[in-house]
């Protein structure tokens, strides 16, 4: 089959409407927001609106033997939904039903195209809250979420993405509609096949539909905010929180690097004096005195590290002022160049050397490391701060970039914690797993998608 | 490799006492605890004491092309530990150490033959919780319930096995070991090879090690019992429990037939005056007036529905008498005859449903049918009590046992919610996953185990 009949039997199955070939148009579904991943020229972009298009298109791809790259909203930031050169760009934001909320047995069936945050406004209609919180909860989709395994700041209570599916509708290599799990809140029968394609990061098959848990809605977030004045003091805190058996409903550390960046874009001050210090943000969403209880027992482990400063609140207004510093981190460090986030996880006692490590680095390779993240998981997220149109400097960021991934994995943690692999890290990956890990992810890959027809290249090359 | 051969080599790899041949020996371990699943006699059954012993047994066989069945202590109920003729049986208990209680991290490392009660007492002495607790936890291995993603009582607040699994460790069919997973409370590095594993029940690989998360010691449970005059009325109960958004951290159920044989067992009354009814038990573990006070509201609801009697306490002691009503269920049945228990695991709106059900297939297969099980995750153990001496009642006993299951996919459940697949209901779950379903089964069983050595036939045949 020629690419031109390729695109003309897409044409046919889906419409003209659904199929895109304008390179100026395509441009635009051809990688997702990590800059420095590499991506390719689509053949074309398709854009079905329920399975039966999915399947035909897979199909059709699949008979032309031309590779497949499935993508949801593309706010992914490893590359994982750029597009190789010459493939079919399937997009499944136009599968975007809310199919059913069941309150009586909190779960809800979703098309993968349904943006995060409109399912949450959803469930909570119903007093109902799907956790999974992404920091593009608003334009991210549960597509994508599902493919990356996302994360977001609930994870420390709720934990990531896999943690709230009960079973899946996945179109595989050859077009057959798999369906995965089920509607019941628990279930063996059979391998765990829901999980083994969460995160799979588009690389097994295209989800067109998923069950998930829902949970009841929790109380209107207290926040506390202490300031340390270093990051092996905030650390400390963060360990005495764990240890104490405390489980807040989020727990951020923002290092001196990030609360300075912080100050300077909001214009204000965070309440680190000595300015060498490191901030933690923390909610308790347990509701009235219990959420009390929990932020006086946090207060009581950040005074006992010698916290420099320490404020609750249960007043949700003033909550959101306080979160407000972390929610800008990303603006406040593109103020000083070109941005590129990292995602290293490492168990919850090794933060601050994962801070110190970052200043080692960033004074090794002359750049700005800033670090925030989410400490009640481990889960950082040092920025290079660079800029690309000065000689070198990519390569140093680069450079940078991978010296923190290094001490991620020698402090114990692994290279992703909840961005991905994508078309970024798959010598990390590669790295992390091992040659027998690798060698099962081969055979797996092999034994669902003997032709390579998702996603090539991604994640990890297939030979 | 003749068999004599085999023999000799594992004898020389593992040392001479850890290779059982005397039949009289090697039939303790042929078998688990479902008296009606098929099993054959082992070559032998090897008690290897490390991984690597494991390794060369593995290897050994291999070589041999003998068919490896895993075991753990043998606790399961769905034969997915039975012997096929001809085999090794590899039993993992003398794998039994604990290896590493990091308390600051809230993980434990362990061998597949840590007793799970023992593992509860060592993280215990932490201040630290491991929640998956099956009935048999006081002898039952974490091998085991790692390979059947053991359930249990806690499940309605704290997930089943897989939900406090980290990573693994697996010795594949080549003899070469996995690694999946990672020591952190995220990563999304790679496929999800660890929840892959969990569940597999023993046809993928032999698990060696585990990294679990433990959570914060719960406090103290207060306990709940309400009685009401039919199983609707305790259905709308557990119902409405769920809509209010409680989440208690045990939420039982029997019905009129396990009432009436506990309170002939105990010699004591229930409080389900009219005998004809049903008996809800509820704890929390959240401590204090909180705990008073989601009781309080579980009391409200019962009360709402028409419940005929409601007693909370938070006394332990008399907590735990109330619910030994629940604990000896099993032993109060087995007065009655043989006990052929099921699992199906309904939406948690369609257990009246269900228990109404099963008494239609009682009065058809003319069997009592007694139903106890995890309301609060629609898990249900539906007991049918038979003489297995008398003409035809093992083949009527089974017929109400899949006439059950027939009826828990009607519902929109499934047919194993924690026991498993096993050699006992392979059909079935060609039945609820489909040709599909099956397909992809079939096609990462050959990925890993090309050879089908590991358990051969259980859970689903290879082709």
């Amino acid at each position: 089959m020629t690419n031109d009949t390729l695109v003309a039997e897409l044409r046919s199955v889906l419409g003209a409407d659904a199929v895109l070939t304008d390179a100026d148009v395509t441009a635009g579904y051809s990688r997702d927001q990590m800059p420095l991943a590499p991506s390719g020229t689509p053949l074309a972009v398709v854009l079905p609106t329920d399975v039966d298009g999915v399947r035909e298109a897979v199909r059709a791809c699949a008979a032309a033997a031309v590779p497949i790259v499935p993508r949801g909203a593309g706010s992914g930031i490893c590359g994982g939904a750029n597009a190789v050169e010459g493939c079919v760009v399937l997009v499944t934001t136009k599968l975007d039903r809310i199919i059913e909320i069941d309150p009586d047995n909190r779960i809800a069936v979703v098309q993968p195209g349904v943006v995060n945050l409109d399912l949450r406004e959803a469930a909570a209609k119903h007093g109902l809250f799907y956790p999974p919180d992404p920091s593009s909860y608003d334009w991210c989709t549960i597509g994508g979420n599902l493919a990356t395994n996302a994360g977001g700041l609930c994870c420390v209570k709720y934990g990531v993405t896999t943690d709230s599916v009960l079973g899946l509708e996945v179109v595989l290599a050859d077009g057959s509609l798999l369906r995965t799990g089920r509607r019941t809140v628990k279930g063996v029968a059979g391998y765990d096949l829901t999980k083994l394609f969460v995160g799979s990061e588009g690389t097994l098959g295209v989800i067109t539909q998923a069950t998930v848990a829902l949970r009841p809605l929790p109380q209107a977030p207290a926040t506390l905010v202490a300031a340390f004045d270093s990051a092996a003091a905030a650390g400390a805190a963060v360990s005495g929180i764990v240890r104490e058996g405390l489980v807040p409903s989020l727990l951020e550390i923002m290092d001196a690097t990030t609360v300075k960046a912080v100050e300077a874009y909001l214009g204000t001050e965070l309440g680190t004096g000595s300015g060498s210090g490191a901030l933690l943000l923390c909610q308790s969403d347990a509701g009235g005195t219990l959420a009390k209880r929990e932020l006086a027992a946090i207060e009581q482990v950040c005074t006992d590290v010698g916290a420099e400063f320490v404020h609750s609140t249960d007043d949700v207004a003033e909550g959101n002022l306080l979160m407000k510093a972390r929610r800008v981190v990303h603006y406040a460090l593109e103020q000083r160049g070109a941005c590129m986030t990292d995602d290293v996880c490492v168990p919850r006692t090794r933060i601050a050397e994962l801070i110190e490590g970052c200043e080692r680095i960033s004074a090794q390779v002359g750049l700005t490391i800033a670090v925030c993240g989410h400490a009640g998981d481990g889960n950082m997220h040092p920025t290079v701060v660079y800029d690309a149109t000065a000689t070198g400097e990519v390569e140093r960021a680069r450079r940078g970039f991978d010296e923190i991934l290094e001490l991620g994995l020698s402090l114990g943690g692994t290279v992703t914690g909840e961005h991905g692999i994508g078309r970024f890290k798959q010598d990390w990956l590669a790295r992390e797993i091992g040659p027998v890990g690798l060698d099962v992810h081969r055979r797996i890959k092999q034994a669902l998608d003997p032709g390579n027809l998702f996603n090539p290249g991604s994640m990890f090359s297939p030979a």
